[in-house]
């Protein structure tokens, strides 16, 4: 599939930060912004730009705050075309904080948001672009967005929005092919001057598939992570986006070497990936919360008993 | 996805027996066919038949020759409407130690070809049907058959076979779901009695996407295994297609129950998954070989190693 309007995000830092607390290493952050270039990866997401007023920088590592000194410094003597992205929530930026675009190692900011906040999330994504920075919104958690809601928050991003995509993102890894076809079109129908792109989580190892499913629909802006890193189950893996991609721009190669040498060794100090309570949250179109909680306790292999009580927490809506 | 003639078989011990020189023990072959049993899944596949004359029974566990006697046993005593499958290898069978179906435990006899065969596998498949088995033929290397070829076999198939299925086989983990659209479709057109089925491999984490693609045009056979184990990068797991079909039949529990027991220290002992040399012959469209070979060195990291050597001997073939 090769599309030259088509633009890959790496977020393994930012997605990646919410296992560890954004507290890996300077020099971990360093070798991936290296893998990427060298790969031609189009976008580096380094993290979240929280305001240091709402949260303690004693608890977090740096990549909550993403403060452009540290950037400056990772991408320091390092040959790139990869621009850097930041991800900012609703209500937790400090905006005097945030220089202009061209005093800035940034280039991109992204707004996450939930349906119901889209008013919120376009009055800051304005600010954001105002300042120079290209933006998107990303519409967190739409598995459980009603089509009406949907549709009207579209038409607001479409008239009054200065952003430049609007992803769909599958934050319960809940959705199979036939919905994105869905939701890609929808967007596409309703979005005629920004792009779409597309986030999707692996609980059921449908990230990287339901990635292409976008893609024949429409979608030019694709995250992925580098070996699947994300909460949870992860997000699709770099690597199998661009070995899909045909694009010669792209080189899988130092993919290849950043997963032998940095992820390798991670994965036997943090967890991500395949693992069933993941799966049975994306099945039941969940929040992971329930999952992380389990993995966390002794009985994190208790299967069947984890899926009894999602079940019948479901079951419960009969109740009202 | 509710669609009343879907049958889900089980190739667990028979595509998991290929890691492992079948080499399982009983008692976790019981506990997988009671688990299917209680979940309600069509059909289990317990093994090869192949002939004790071509193969030392001293080198291979008895999942490789699935003898009626040890099949009983396994059954014995557990309540069950799932039907037993073995497959058969052309040439690798001795038709005299095959009883009529009404003197046998099994049920189903699955024939794998490559396309070059499908005259022997016709030939094969046809003495089974006539001592009374349900039959399948399962196309191997899909990916790599040309179309005229393809199309020839499928009108050979319909005409001169009297397997009760076809099966398309993405052996090498190869394709994407466009092309499961395009071969799935082909088959339907031209396949007129007799089903479709499909057995995907998880080389690129898209098994069971594939699976739902084959579901959407018209598959009603499919193949998964507990836990996706199988050869290499494995297979569609079961408890993920469980989860996706909505036919109330179906109880995903016992299968987690059996991951939880089974499976997770069967993976300490031999690997399959997501592993990035067999993601790599996925890309390539190759057998997974020289993934297995480089796994089993001391290089079994040294991923941009593997992928030049890959990629080289693709380069080659501007040689000839």
């Amino acid at each position: 599939m090769y599309r030259e309007k088509i633009k890959v995000l790496d977020c393994t830092i930012r997605d990646g930060g919410l296992i560890n607390d954004h507290d890996f290493t300077f020099e971990f952050v360093r070798n991936v912004y290296r893998a990427l270039s060298e790969a031609g990866v189009d976008y580096m997401e380094i993290g979240y730009r929280n305001s240091k007023k709402m949260f303690p920088d004693d608890k977090f590592g740096p990549w909550k705050f993403c403060d452009d000194d540290i950037v400056n410094r990772v991408i320091e003597g390092i040959e790139s075309k990869t621009k850097i992205s930041v991800m900012a929530d609703v209500g937790r930026v400090d905006m005097d904080d945030v220089k202009p675009k061209k005093e800035s190692p940034i280039s991109m900011v992204r707004v996450a948001t939930y349906i119901k906040e889209v008013d919120k999330a376009i009055a800051m994504v304005n600010e954001f672009s105002e300042k120079g920075y290209e933006t998107t919104v990303n519409i967190m958690a739409i598995s459980k967005a009603l089509d009406v809601e949907l549709n009207e928050a579209l038409h607001q991003l479409e008239e009054e929005c200065k952003a430049n995509v609007i992803y769909i993102v599958d934050s319960f890894g809940a959705l199979y092919q036939e919905t994105i076809e869905y939701l890609v079109k929808k967007a596409k129908k309703i979005i005629k001057t920004k792009e779409i792109g597309i986030h999707n989580h692996n609980n059921q190892q449908l990230a990287f598939s339901n990635t292409i499913e976008a893609i024949i629909h429409g979608a030019n802006y694709l995250d992925a992570t580098v070996y699947g890193i994300g909460r949870g189950a992860g997000n699709c893996p770099i690597e199998l986006l661009l070995g899909f991609l045909k694009n010669p721009k792209f080189d899988i190669r130092p993919i290849l070497d950043v997963i032998q040498k940095e992820f390798l060794p991670l994965q036997k100090k943090i967890e991500w990936g395949y693992i069933i309570p993941y799966a049975i949250t994306g099945m039941f179109d969940e929040h992971p919360r329930t999952a992380i909680a389990v993995r966390g306790s002794d009985k994190k292999d208790h299967y069947r008993e984890f899926y009894d009580s999602i079940a019948t927490s479901q079951d419960g809506l009969s109740d009202v």
